[in-house]
């Protein structure tokens, strides 16, 4: 199936941007940011992607007669056509003239910050906010779950979700998050040729039932594949398949061929990867690897690793592919500031909300992510204003004003970078690159103290408003609740 | 972006068909069933989905050119070409020549049944499995959270997770799924134009901040949309929302128009939505309905209900979308019989494993469903064999042999229905259709009894294996576990 982005949207964008269109708003200039509001997974941290994948978006972002045949045939709830025809005429030559700023996959990340700025005309910056918003969130949800597996398992992580993963292409660009997360392979074929990751699998429990009994199935097997042969133990009893893979990696060493590994995929996990090295260990095959799987997270991991088990790889599937204790990251898009065509400056724009933690920023903004050093070590991010700067290198926590922190005199760099101008895509190849960002992530990562890669209760990592827009936006809350 | 089902795979399918291809056993006929093991969110039931998109997989599986260059270039782990030449030559002329039956989409279906069988060459049958599992897993999954969310609301739902959804096709099937489950309509254009759903949408914040002031830009919204009117009384403050809705609202019946509704979008919504309903109804606005939106879910929304808010419609996005709070089905895949070329009969197959509920059934199965009367109530499912039959009309529990049911004397039908013969699809049309499935479901709940379809502890439906299956398979368990 072929997907089109332009119509990957909900459909009030399409009805609010004829709004916009009619009423005379449609040269009016937005400014959007992308953000989430609550560390994923209870962590310290979030990695993210997505920017491939948007990327791809605006560029392919254009309505085809096809798609506006559609919408033509739509209708009002209370009559006549939703749309009207000069505005689908006004969509035929439609292209996105907006800008793109969005930190590079693979950057850690912190709630309240933006990650993705927009900016353009709105109707344009709401056009692309669904699908915006599908992939930025997912995908950063899925890296960064991957990055928690990874750190908890120390050893290669394979992912191998698809089939627990939620749709197809959720399942392939999920398995592209995986691997920037950290994973070392997938098992996702077209995931790989898709976006060149390096794939992995052994075989199934279906291959062992269809042999007349488990040692020819092995044997067979090891005949197919004897430079990947990884046997999977577990169809019938794991001990005495344990024993019939020893013999085969007896024969296979007899041919001058090794037996790679045994997989175990189910039962008590710890124990038998205990009892499985032990055994191959007494027959002398102590280069055979382990590889464990059956609902693998980051807790059993850590749990089977802290029973002393050693384990060479291990199969992640379902609770990486659909980031099963939180399976969406519940990013944002709000809208901060608008100029108007006459208008010199931005106003800044801004949504109450009951709490302080919802209420929005406005500005157009970007991130000053400071270092303890010579960049060795984290030390807090600033949120600005791109157009007034830095007053003073004091930050807000936005939900709780008496958290602040003085960050002056330390090293900084900006973290969005541009990915869009004028609709037409400017993003590096390397910024593409999903084994690119997998090192990014790396690199970001180490950057991090241990108590903020913690699994349980971490340390919180200091993001706060630049003072004078903490300011500006109090300010702003008052007059709004005036004029509302 | 262009999803090849194909390639759409766990590398292991691919490289266990090169191994049978190798070994000889590609003339294996192989019997497979998907199946899950547990109700979804605790409920009593579960709605099948996804059978649609399965025809399009069997319809497009072809490998291209590019494919085999993809899959030439992998390396084995050990070193040299992970595929022989002569295998991709034959994946380049590659059929399927599968036959599948399903049950038709809509179905109210139950643990431990049938939902899709696969029987022909082994490397077929599983060349489609990774594919097969991701898409019935999902949409089934989705599906059975929209039919709960539905049930609960009483009113129309709207379906709007796309923002929140795993990936782009998994929100434009997810869209399609949730209206099989029961919504009204989806925001998700997209899916509307690929599968003829009911689309619909009110407008976001963004609208509201874009103006002056909230009364200019709720004016600007009424002037733009007379017939399609909801206006979201949020961004600032809901009471003044509410007011400055009101002042629209006579304006447009002044001018023989008419206020469709108004939305709440944050705050309290039972309590607001019983404030606003006495507003507007002060106001003379009996008309206008309220809907409501914010994360809601099954049991938010009954809970709603229960404090006598009177809700017109409903919009429900990321808890649908992504199925929150269990985000997987965890259906599976299994083998239960082979049949070689020179065999007449089909040869039983087992994976034991160390519970009871997670034995697989061998055989050919079909299930019948057994119907108290005329059909207006179901009595309990028969998982039998095609070819043996059913021998006596009791079931027995595959968890728990202690748990029979006597069903004969009642009228049955058989659930699974052709889907693909010999790899050509022969599913009729209005068996792809997702307003029909809409109606397939209501008509399966409507045979539920009310205690299978409470939200909390529903009360367990019976579904067994037919007596003869059951006891054959407990012969199997015991005869390999001699041979293992």
């Amino acid at each position: 199936m072929k997907l089109d982005y332009e119509l990957l949207t909900d459909l009030y964008q399409l009805t609010m941007a004829q709004g916009y269109w009619e009423c005379g708003q449609r040269d009016v200039a937005a400014c959007f940011h992308m953000y989430f509001r609550d560390y994923p997974f209870k962590g310290g941290f979030a990695v993210a992607c997505g920017m491939a994948q948007l990327a791809e978006i605006v560029e392919t972002f254009a309505f085809s007669d096809d798609d506006l045949a559609y919408l033509s045939s739509l209708d009002a709830p209370g009559g006549g056509p939703l749309f009207k025809p000069a505005f689908l005429e006004h969509l035929r030559t439609f292209r996105l003239s907006v800008d793109v700023d969005a930190v590079p996959e693979g950057t850690v990340v912190f709630p309240h910050e933006p990650i993705v700025r927009v900016t353009g005309p709105i109707a344009d910056c709401q056009l692309i906010e669904t699908a915006l918003l599908n992939c930025v969130n997912f995908q950063t949800l899925i890296a960064t779950k991957a990055a928690r597996v990874c750190l908890a398992a120390q050893s290669p992580v394979a992912e191998f979700g698809l089939r627990r993963a939620q749709g197809a292409a959720g399942g392939v660009w999920a398995s592209r998050a995986a691997v920037v997360g950290g994973c070392a392979s997938t098992s996702n074929v077209l995931a790989g040729k898709l976006f060149g990751l390096p794939v992995s699998g052994t075989h199934a429990h279906s291959w062992v039932m269809s042999f007349p009994d488990e040692l020819a199935a092995f044997r067979a097997y090891a005949r197919a594949f004897p430079n990947n042969c990884v046997l999977l133990v577990d169809t019938y009893d794991v001990e005495q398949g344990i024993r019939n893979a020893i013999e085969v990696g007896l024969e296979m060493r007899a041919r001058g061929e090794r037996l790679a590994g045994i997989r175990i995929d189910s039962g008590d996990l710890a124990w038998l990867a205990k009892t499985a090295r032990r055994m191959l260990d007494e027959a002398g095959l102590a280069d055979c690897g382990i590889v464990l799987s059956n609902d693998l997270d980051e807790h059993t991991i850590q749990s089977i690793r802290d029973e002393g088990a050693k384990v060479d790889s291990w199969g992640v599937g379902t609770k990486l592919a659909c980031a099963y204790d939180q399976p969406t990251l519940g990013g944002v898009y709000k809208l901060s500031a608008t100029r108007g065509p006459a208008d010199a400056a931005w106003t800044d724009r801004l949504k109450i909300s009951e709490s302080a933690a919802k209420l929005t920023t406005p500005g157009v903004l970007d991130v000053r992510r400071y270092f303890y050093g010579d960049g060795e070590r984290l030390a807090g991010d600033m949120v600005f204003d791109v157009n007034a700067g830095a007053r003073c290198e004091t930050i807000v926590d936005p939900a709780d004003d008496l958290r602040q922190k003085n960050l002056s005199g330390l090293r900084f760099e900006t973290l969005l970078k541009p990915l869009a101008r004028k609709g037409e895509t400017v993003l590096a190849p390397a910024l593409r690159d999903a084994l690119a960002a997998r090192e990014r992530t790396q690199a970001g990562l180490s950057t991090l103290d241990e108590s903020q890669k913690r699994m349980l209760n971490p340390h919180t990592y200091p993001v706060g408003l630049e003072y004078g827009l903490f300011e500006r936006r109090r300010d702003l809350v008052v007059r709004l609740r005036g004029i509302a």
